[in-house]
């Protein structure tokens, strides 16, 4: 089974980050979700506020649980919000469908998922896109 | 280190209620969080009902975990409700996204927050405000 | 009906810090609830752990919820662990039963509880105590 | 202001992944919490089970909330089980009181907490120590 690895995981933290600096976005926090929507990295910058982490799991899980990517997700709420609110009651809570999160393959197989947070959706989405794409893999947003 | 205090907290409670009676409002209650959401003090006066912890909380823990006031955290539910009701189901049903909510800044830094509830939002927001003010600190609604 | 007062509250507060400053405890918290359980007044001393509000109101809900005293509960904890744990589920995990938690009565009527925690069970007690009797009502530990 | 900061957390979860394989042990997860409690830094190495993150979270965040360190809180766990037990329900069941939860201090002041799992809980703790001195600061087990 291809599996997101450590290494994989610091490279889209650094490179995440690395593009949000160069974006000149607010601090960011980037979570790096394995292919059952469990935590493999975390990293938030200084001056974020404390609550990010929240928000970056939330953005990876609907992704990996769903499997679709968080601008799918944020369509989906736009149409039928009542669809998505029960979807996050069966998850316990831990679903944020807006852009940011990002499915990750390894060619056709989804070995994990990305969330940022921090600055606008979309440039959340863009940094983590970047950061996917250095390690060599495919985000799907 | 930078970090609201017993004795800031005590002036920030004398002072919003003081704010509260100058302004003729219902009966009031306060609450002010550390940097990291933690209850540092709390006041409900005589006549307000039972549940204004929670109420008084909720405010203040979203302006802390989110790094913005209520007025701004109401603007976002306003703009976007299910992202809002998303945030907070991810923080456990904790956030209470209205004015009334505000950051506590020492300078630049957020040491934390104050949560008022009692009369309308708006109101509740006024006397924080003076409250936070009168412990020379600087409120972000 | 007899309940207990803000002003009652903000007396306990002062008079058990006061206490712990004069036996020479660690730092404080010590939440007052009302007889519903609700919260009505607290103050975490500088230098607490900021988990402290959980335990104080913990051992205060408790008092209320089963109109018997920290000292009582941690009898019936030793002595049947698993009734206690058992309550502690139907009261949402909220209960903490050891010395600390005191109900507060006026004459024969229990018009609320006091939680103190930071130093050990006994001395949080002493410390309560004290408080509850500055403000002219009866301690049941 | 002290806080722990995004360079000292990935210092912190280098050199204790680092100490790990040095001492042979098994792949290790650490976090490295602020203050408040809120997750900073992740990461867990390929080979650690899925669930790990929560494990790792448990052991500081009972460092932080109680202000005392995984030993203490499993000394107090075997001498008052009911007690650590009703902690963790008013702190929602996150708190796991064994060695490898590790306070960080700066000086005098608790900046936050280090959490390794992996290995035996005193294994865990030995690196999570190195970790946290070849940072510059210091642990508290």
């Amino acid at each position: 089974m291809t599996e997101i690895t450590h290494q994989q995981a610091e490279i889209i933290l650094r490179e995440t980050l690395a593009k949000g600096r160069e974006m000149g976005l607010k601090p960011l926090s980037v979570v790096v979700l394995d292919a059952g929507g469990h935590p493999k990295a975390f990293l938030r910058e200084d001056g974020a506020s404390p609550g990010r982490f929240e928000i970056a799991r939330g953005k990876a899980y609907g992704a990996v649980m769903l499997g679709m990517g968080g601008r799918a997700q944020m369509a989906r709420a736009e149409a039928q919000a009542y669809f998505m609110a029960a979807v996050n009651g069966a998850y316990g809570g831990k679903v944020i469908p807006v852009p940011g999160g990002l499915l990750v393959k390894d060619g056709d197989t989804v070995i994990g998922a990305v969330g940022v947070t921090g600055d606008t959706s979309d440039n959340d989405a863009e940094a983590g896109i970047a950061g996917i794409e250095a390690a060599g893999l495919t985000p799907e947003p």
